[in-house]
């Protein structure tokens, strides 16, 4: 391994820098990762903005959590992985002795931050993968088979949070209608799913005709564009005016969860994977006469990224059409601004830190 | 039977009036009920000064849907119960034919208030208890032992909601550290419910004295009044700096989902028994970072209304403490007034149509 | 409507005979189908040969509960369903007002066999659809699409069954590893919807080439003949020497709970969908060293037959290769033998009391 | 701390010795607990018997799972614990890295045994407490409040397995009727949870008098010696002919599944937590027709000895009438010779290896 390599490095606010830093040393039972592609998240754009709580100080911190790799060292514990595995990653390790990792949710871990108890959550409180190497936990490591790329393989991630989500509204929506509100990389990644796990009727809701078409080949079966038309009243008319058995709330926007409290059925549930930044108004009257329930997940918990790799190696899924950008880490700065601003269509843009 | 009964008929906004109506006839699978007590909900009062969805037109709407008696005849097809039997009522028979019915969530039926479909809700669709006689369906009836009197259970469906609410979050807190905000009669209940379930620590929030008092003798291990102390450090005092498993928000106060959200501990569950009127903030960003849920019930679903009875049966709980008040039928206006003005240390107040 | 029908009717044991009888009228809440196709049962063997609990006496039952067909009347109260409909249905409606109906639980019905409380369960308690016309309470009764033909239709209850274990055992079983122990008509549905859930393996076992076979078209991932193959040693090897998540056993052989117990993972849940009529011999203390959970399911609940039709409509599953055969009602005789001996490779017999 | 401590070395089958040996070092994240009492449990008797898998050779091997003691040495990187604490355990760590531990299922942990991997399971297949020191990772370690004595804590994973049990079949039990078979250890706690979880009527069924009485003091509602009555008519007698919710079988007899599936209620559920060494008869076609479950649970999982110390610590149940006898360390031939020979009506047998 070479001491040195490439990395990008915060460096203050919205300040993402290429340095050469010292190659990290795996411990007893973690792996080394020659990182092939680590994938924009919005979460990126958002602590390189602002500190996320606990994030490591500017000029040490190397973000990005979405990344796939080859294995190239491997702990003296290990024995699990060995060098030449193809690999992708999840970022939340946890501490693995806190009350929440001990019965399994360790994306919610209560020592969240703190080295010392050995919780690591790659890319927001330890280094991440926008690096030549990176070091991860088994735990948090993955072999993907040789049909997965690993470009797709850097977005296994979003569809593990996305199942995490349908694990934790109860997994089972076997002929369920189901409204997804914001077609971006988890909406999209939502509306599969949906329709993998024999959902009845998936409905995409957005403003974008690109991204909608987007969804109409993931398999939605109506897409929805509020421009044109009202969206109450067309998920009224997919579900005999009853509402959904399921929302999934991705637009982040700070109407989305009042919307989706009105196109739920009673006895409904409602998901949360975006988020807008303030607080948003919701009429939890509503919610209460009508016996609904919000759920929101963090990060891709419960081994959900394992799920996500059976599911691409079987072709139940395909996350390849939302990679649509890759750029050399060396232009890290463009992969960015194609990402934010969605330059060419961008849907989820990919870093290259080494060549495949 | 009587063919006339004395009845409190809602004849306009605000306007509970005493009449004397018909005897209503019990149907096939019904039974008729001479009722001893009827306790005034919170609810009453907000349908009353504006209706709420498929209540019948006024002149014709008896509210009042918490109530006991006496069973005095039965339908034709009904043996599970004889005249004389004293029973306690749940509010919600559903329709029984939608699928929510057909799944067991009556309470969230389909047709709520399609009567022709077979759905009732006595007290909100259909008459309720504010009256000499009501009409039940069988599935809505419940025997009572004789060491529960009249008053007692006219408040049962309140601890049938409460626990419908803690069988919705998983029903299992033994351990666990809760908060009940708001120490109204459910949030009194949920102490209790807590405690008897073996809930670790319950803190209790609120602002008036008398009412945390009555809560540390329904067993809350430490009373908080925000306007002594500040709740989110004596809660996170309570908890080692996590937050508690479980947030039961029950003061229906705009802040306090918030706060709910705030004292929760990461993968924390939040339970809603209160709301306001309207829309209310809430940080849904700090929900999604931390993965917690929010709950709410309809009602008190899932025949836990059965299991209240045993709750009362076995001493595990009593609600007699919070039968405050009793008026006759007569008295009703005062009864009310009683009630809404917490006139005396009020919290329940029942109404008394016929003597025991 | 004519006044007579032909149907089958129980004589004695063993003894099926066509009769013409009365033709029955919907109540209220029911509807009147024209049957086309009734699927033959191995319980329909069981309960000829010996009466089930509850089951009517000889002279005056039409058994047969797995049928499709046409409404051609409903009752006073229904609006749901118009002649014409094309409709299959589930064999359990339960009493509605026991505990167990009352929360969903409808195919354990505690009222089972009390036709006065209201409990049918057709072609067990009540007659069911060896017949030209049946009735059915609407909420037994689910729309078909025009793209599923009446045979297939006749099926529906198998796979509603099956997906009823599949929700019994919590639903999700995204990338799980899963054996199924016995290609009969549910064995072979439980592969086909294990891989339309994106298991990530399904191991079929049994000692039929021809039906294995059907297992691989089907989706089967490996088929095991146990007369070839050391079934244990196959499951072990395709599980890294863990064992499955979930095994099915669907056999009814005496053998299959023990063979299903050892191949279960630790922690791993095992479904019974096969049951031999006398006692197993099952070691439990293995159950218990290793955790694991046994579940089974009555019938077609939580009205998985409406899911199931969902599959059907999208495609996600077919159950057309099952229907193997088919006889008019008149050579009902012709259709049990066929079914009993396997004639012909005979999977599912269907009975046509009616031309399409 | 001593470099040499005594101990109790199986050195044969049935050998159990006292031996001096080395007083073990806590790792990093271990905990160093002078014992203060270790309960013998039916699975020592058994385990030196006969060995259990990956148990540690004759010669090196100190059993013993159920102990408490005082916190004399942390290891590095522990700050949860420090001398002086009082404490008390759980038998299984798990190995952290495979996918069981990985939930949260961590006494199903897949690499059982293998030490190098990190599995730990004390008095299993690592040294345990029945001797001056033992070694524990802080997972494994509870603090007990000063109204807890070190006898009854070491009887803490019996709570916790039980609670382990009420948790895997879903946790809420209130107002449900609950049979108990087999008044050992695990039945009379399994009598005062199902009590303490507000149960609705529960029965214990035995054979022996004074366990009964145990039982009866325990909080059982009613007790069957199954030598003077007929149990499965009391059963009924008591649950109004339709079986109990819950069958907790626990007898560990040959004929105990068989009579748990008789005596449950349709949709009813089976925990057993104590097993015949060989297989079982059972007839599942009863279960299945009735659609009934069977769960088991290994150790004392889901982190259930935490809220076992919680229920201790609010007097919610008290195990000191079941700690029967204690007995130094040198005598504990003559304590195992009590506890399996039940002499003086011994229920839990102490050891211990030094002074309170």
């Amino acid at each position: 391994m070479p001491i040195k390599m490439k990395a990008a490095v915060l460096m203050g606010q919205d300040q993402l820098e290429i340095k050469e830093v010292q190659t990290p040393s795996p411990g007893p039972q973690d792996v080394l990762i020659n990182v092939k592609a680590c994938a924009i998240c919005s979460s990126d754009v958002s602590l390189m903005h602002k500190p996320w709580p606990h994030q490591p100080p500017y000029g040490s911190f190397i973000p990005g959590h979405e990344y796939a790799g080859s294995v190239v060292a491997v702990g003296e514990k290990v024995d699990e992985f060995q060098p030449g595995d193809r690999v992708a990653v999840e970022a939340h390790l946890g501490c693995l002795r806190c009350r929440n990792c001990r019965l399994g949710n360790y994306t919610a871990c209560l020592n969240y931050g703190k080295l010392d108890k050995g919780h690591r959550a790659n890319g927001f409180t330890t280094n991440g993968g926008y690096a030549q190497y990176a070091v991860n936990h088994i735990n948090t490591v993955y072999k993907i088979p040789d049909s997965v790329n690993f470009e797709e393989a850097a977005l296994i991630t979003n569809l593990g949070c996305v199942l995490y989500g349908f694990e934790t509204i109860g997994g089972y929506v076997v002929g369920d209608k189901i409204v997804v509100i914001g077609p971006g990389p988890l909406g999209l990644i939502s509306v599969a799913v949906a329709k993998a796990l024999c959902a009845g009727k998936v409905v995409l809701i957005g403003t974008r005709e690109s991204r909608l078409q987007a969804g109409l080949s993931m398999g939605a079966n109506r897409i929805i564009n509020v421009n044109n038309e009202d969206a109450m009243e067309a998920v009224m008319d997919e579900t005999n005016g009853l509402g959904a058995d399921l929302i999934i709330e991705s637009s982040g926007n700070v109407n989305g969860p009042q919307m989706a409290i009105e196109m739920a059925k009673r006895m409904g549930k409602i998901l949360l994977l975006g988020f807008p930044d303030g607080p948003v108004n919701a009429n939890f009257s509503s919610l209460g006469k009508d016996n609904k329930s919000i759920y929101t997940v963090r990060g891709e918990g419960w081994a959900n990224v394992g799920r996500a790799i059976s599911m691409l190696e079987s072709s139940r899924i395909s996350l390849k059409p939302l990679a649509t950008h890759a750029f050399p880490i060396d232009e890290i700065k463009e992969a960015f601004q194609t990402f934010t601003q969605r330059i060419g269509g961008a849907i989820k843009v990919i870093v290259k830190p080494n060549a495949d």
